[in-house]
């Protein structure tokens, strides 16, 4: 854009705004009112603004609120917006009037402009509030298209994603289901497990994220367009809300559906809360499994050395030869800022009173940051790291035959009592269990045979079926 | 408990523990290693212990791993310690090691006590890991016992109470239906709304917080018990997990499943906190509904004073006559607790590693106590404060009448930008709009005629159709 | 950029380049293994990498570990990067590995890169390790440099924009303190305060976030620096952290120390979680200020109406003439912001093991935002809003009349609870307070005199010398 | 107390109240109003109201608002409430009334009644308003009342705790400064360290923390007594906020100061928030340090077994012999919990409007039982763990040596890159550094001696001068 300006006026005056701008005066004030973060509204936001802008047009003129015309230049001018090409046109800060109205208003303009200029010669004018704006208000449109991007985000980019994550450790879990290694609980030893186990665990932890972000689907993808300015759904036409829904479901593929109460829908954002919660359970799920991950892949002489990670770079400046679970460590950095973010979104509920929640630009930044950053990290995760582990198998074998803890079996045997004094005699006297076992004389006193010893502590025998 | 002590032991050896105490050594040293809190396991926790050792039993029993007689001793105490009698003896505090161990050996204790005193005069002996802990480990017992506990508590507590609030809200939205006041959009005048669809939207807010719960539900009742040490099933005869977990479900009348992965189940509480987030969702809304109501309630003269809130109390020690929304801030209050802890419920996620999460009885205590509190103080809500609130019904009205946005429906007939003028006109001359309308000469120009702005101006024709 | 490349390698291996860049391998690897947020180190941040290098570059010169040419060569070359002239260089996500050390090799191939070309033609060469990284580690360097950027940030940019705010709410403390109003509390009526007493208040407030800075600045300010890889300083020569520190702190004018104890220093970053804490509670400061300023000025008609607040642009797309208070709303939205940047911040302490914390870059992306965003707010906040705030002195007077509570003063001539019931009565006849007391006889019966009556009740009395 | 009961009154009218209360009818009121937790004040809270109680008789004395022998009865009913010996006739919910008014009425109607049972045959009566009461309101007695609280708290349990553990490090950094281990940065094997240099990093953390507490001690110490109902000081004599305070701060011996801004003092509890960031940083500090002793202890024969953590407890309800590192685990625990409640005070900022926060109550609960848990977690920590930590001194060496970043020392030799290669021909060929030195020719080719090449390899030199 040009240093150059032209005049333009809403009801408070006129405003010079930069003379190749598709937006006017709202706009613009409210670029001069915000110089706060430089950060603009997500793309999938800006989308979802077209879409609503869309849907309403077309609910506007099949209810008689606009002539075809205009309704046909405001759709295909959001077209326009929802396909990104004029995203240079929404420069206005995220952190703005809490009901981003000015986002709606940008929106508004913006179309306005783009569809003026396409009837450029007829006698025809578009109005940002009296034509693109019919029958709406930034308090049902702007939650509206939050729901909308955050919808669309979660099952077209973040769900995929997991499935991509989950199928990745599946397929782990499968080539590692041979692999006996030590159980750890409290970090010590315990009785054996899989590798495959563990990683079968994990892909079941993604999988239930998936089915968490479902659970919550239903009151995300709720919205509360057509109620307008407070709820009452004032100035629009009998029928609209359900109609334009319906629209808007039909154009983007998504389960929306109408509030099933307009007060609840309007003064509150709580499905958004709630989502955000989801989120933040995958990203703690996800600082688990990397954890685990980077443990086992500590080493690789000083650590537990059981899974080699892949070598993506040079570990450190220092250290020559250090490589370091970088993709673990993006993860967690991941969702520790998931999760803070999601502490922004909740606390902004304490942002409504009365008909309306005046937090939403932050909470909608957020979230839809947040679901991207997951989504994008679970493809890095599955596809720079868990493709490429391979499992130290002898070592992993090494450890859970050195763990005190298989003596469990011999509970049954000779007693929890027994087996407890078996285990802490070959910790001191760095024996092996079986060899805990006769030193303390439970074969020669005929508590056990030899043989049934050998059996008992076989650690394959002790992995149980469950996969 | 007297001061006296007898000599019990365990595999470290010898402990002094209370003369009287049903319980023995292990939750002895448990007592002493931990004077953190002075806080114990909450009731529910307790009886939910019981309830998973009786299951254990009887399906021990069935499947041949413990004798009927002592099957049903076992069983028999355990009712003992599901009754509350003997919760004295359940002394360890919630800061205790992570995984419960501890309070799961104090039940396996107290069981074995009260058991064989029931046996006194056999010679069957009932031992507390041989036979009432056959079968079963710690480390699935113990959160097996915190996900009975909790889908308890939010079956049958909490979701119950919640049911009492909306209705009591719902009975208000009825009778405040007619009463028609001002909606406020970023605190400021807007079009209409009647009282009754605000309360509505407050009661459809509760009860989504109950469709929230049930949307957690499945994974909170989902149990690791039959893992024991690390999700093999290690030590459990084929067929336990299933057959216990059934048993419980039987027993309490709850929808508890059998993990479906159990290593997911044995490694992770994450079910636990998903639901802490719907209870944070909850607190949040209980949040914006006694904002709103103590901002209704404000004055008597300087403040909205659209309703009235019963007098429960005086308010102040210094102002005489003075009487505050006190239920309103007790449950703001209920709320920032619940909301805290769901902090500490999440960040306990960060305390699991490999086969266990080691921050399991802090979270169990957190979310039990939130579980209560909100259950108490949706009773105390609806009791205490809704079901006595009064409407000013005239104020309410005046103030509708007094909004400048009821300007808005002339958008329809001379455009948005017309309309604000005669909206500023009207505030900055303390004109009604109606005044301010014809003094800029909208009815004398023809725009519209003074009986269509009477109609179009009448707020009871504002508040759409929604319910 | 180009899309040409050139080859570039590293211990791993060679590795395509844009042809253009100033980066090499470990940058490119980087760039390739982290395609997470888009978002890069904060400007600041990039400068104090530069400072660190500059600082780092001269000691070694003095401390023989490089000659003076190269070490000239790359102080030069850090002067560049200072400058921010090729921050278009340094393209890692901040979701990078935990320790920085792709942004720490980034700086040490730029330097390296602009070192040689201003080398070119002679016979030496800069090598990124070897003489960029001399005596140094990107365990040192990294968080050093974060800390740099920190207490720039908070010295040179949020403590002047914090007594901005500070200044312009104690000019409306003067301007307003002859205004008398109600005081509330609870949100009900009580005895009254000045606006100018409100302002003094908010003013105050701000002005300890000035002081809380300044509590924890001696612990931001204290850096690493010099321990290198885990803290004992390994491959530095002797004196090189002191006097680092001393060129780095005399650099850039900051009060930089060297780290009490090098341990503790490279392992935690405690101090960052401190003065994270001290933002939030600014951050919660400005929620409590806005949200008493939006709700004096609620209204126009239907609120408190007390404050007028600057009308800076149309408030609603439907509701015409409707003006809200949008700078507050963007406020406390950027509080939201600061409070979740804060718990990502602080869980990040979670994040560090042994010798390294590993969730360095998130915890500087999530606190330099919160330093911009509060500082960009506190100036937006006072030239946007309170600067242009005015009284609305007769209402406030009115209400501060009106409030009940104004029988205070009787207490102590006719005792509590003969006070109480004045109150109550002149609420429930909707009388004033003088009027009530006469009513219910305390002037006949000679209790008080209705002149003495008169005095007590004058509500410029009630006010106090506290300014 | 009995199930009899007598009728007391109040402004409201009569009230049955238990025949041995010493409070009446307000008291009574609350417990009726709340009944949501079960949770009272904490001990140190109803001791901190006394001591306002006593300091306020007393300066009400000597400025003529009482007479003496009513002070007298005040002050020493008040001494009566400090010792703790009437606690039980405190019984009202935590979750009451924002402002404490509650619990400030329920100390003046013990006072009263304490006082005039002491009276008992005069004709002197202590009326819980009039007398108790004179000169304060709730609003500025029960806030005052909690930084009391909150400033003993800290000043006398948890800094000596702290201390306590901080010493105890220190010994063992002292006793461990021989014992050279490997050091760990992302997990991954680095040069080496002492384990007293450890130990000292950790000392030096908790030493930080009592920095904290007193950076923030002087806004915590600073009360709003003396401002009454809304921070003007209404119904106080000239002088009464300076006088009352310095009784105030030589009766309990704590550096308690007057609000510096009485309106900032009486609408916000920042001072408190503050104070709580810095027990949450406190919190975030001990899971770092118990992390790392557990990981350190982790084994016996699967983990890094360096340390040995004292045996507490059996470990495992199945597991027979195995032991845990369960006071690490509490700690963490108690992390968790301070951390979340650090969440619920920081929230009930949000509580606040004009001149009063009401969410008082549950502040104080939170930030005195979050002191009390650190307090008994530091002594638990030293005396239980830390003391009786041993050293496996043999295998930290034997990791020392074995971790190939051992090789750094070279850098300065043969260059970084030269230096990356023989660490990963270490590790690959599971050789030593020395051997991969010398298998790729570097001592052949007169890069370096062996010599020279022992000399570097020997890690007691790589742990540098730091204590």
């Amino acid at each position: 854009m040009t240093q150059e300006y032209r005049i333009e006026h809403d009801t408070m005056g006129e405003v010079k705004v930069p003379v190749d701008a598709l937006y006017r005066a709202q706009t613009q004030r409210a670029v001069e009112n915000f110089p706060i973060s430089g950060k603009t509204l997500e793309r999938e936001h800006i989308a979802a603004l077209g879409q609503v802008k869309k849907a309403a047009a077309r609910a506007n003129a099949e209810l008689g609120v606009l002539d075809s015309q205009r309704a046909e230049a405001i759709a295909s001018a959001a077209d326009t917006v929802i396909s990104g090409e004029v995203d240079a046109h929404f420069p206005i800060d995220v952190f703005q009037t809490g009901s981003g109205t000015s986002s709606n208003m940008n929106t508004n303009e913006v179309l306005a402009e783009l569809a003026n200029r396409a009837l450029e010669g007829s006698d025809v004018e578009i109005h940002p509030n009296d034509h693109v704006n019919a029958s709406q208000s930034s308090n049902d449109v702007f939650p509206t298209s939050v729901h909308v991007a955050v919808t669309n985000a979660l099952v077209n980019d973040l769900k995929p994603a997991l499935d991509v994550l989950a199928s990745s450790l599946e397929k782990k879990a499968e080539e590692f289901s041979g692999i006996v290694k030590s159980g750890r609980t409290h970090l010590m030893d315990a009785t054996p497990v899989t590798l495959g186990q563990e990683f079968g665990g994990y892909a079941a932890q993604v999988r239930y994220g998936i089915e968490r972000i479902d659970a919550a689907l239903p009151r995300v993808a709720e919205v509360p367009l057509g109620g307008t300015a407070v709820g009452t759904g004032i100035n629009t036409p009998a029928g609209f809300a359900a109609r334009v829904i319906e629209l808007l479901s039909e154009q983007t593929g998504l389960p929306i559906t109408e509030a099933r109460n307009h007060f609840e829908a309007q003064a509150n954002r709580d499905g958004l809360v709630e989502v955000s919660g989801q989120l933040r359970g995958i990203a703690y799920s996800f600082m688990k499994i990397n954890n685990d991950l980077r443990w086992m892949g500590s080493g690789p002489n000083t650590g537990l050395g059981e899974l080699h990670i892949p070598d993506l770079q040079p570990g450190s400046s220092i250290m020559p030869g250090k490589v370091n679970p970088v993709i673990c460590e993006a993860a967690i950095q991941v969702a520790a800022q998931v999760i803070g973010n999601d502490t922004t979104v909740s606390l902004s509920s304490t942002n409504g009173a009365f008909e309306l929640n005046v937090g939403i630009p932050v909470m909608a930044a957020n979230l839809l940051e947040s679901i991207r950053l997951l989504a994008n990290t679970s493809r890095v995760m599955a596809e720079k790291m868990i493709d490429g582990l391979t499992a130290n198998e002898e070592r992993a074998r090494f450890l859970a035959e050195a763990s005190p803890s298989i003596v469990t079996p011999l509970n049954k045997v000779i007693g929890y009592e027994s087996a407890a004094k078996i285990a802490k005699h070959a910790v001191a006297n760095k024996q092996t269990v079986k060899e805990a076992t006769i030193a303390l004389g439970f074969v020669e006193d005929g508590s056990i045979t030899e043989a049934d010893l050998d059996k008992a502590l076989d650690v394959t025998t002790m992995i149980g079926d469950y996969r």
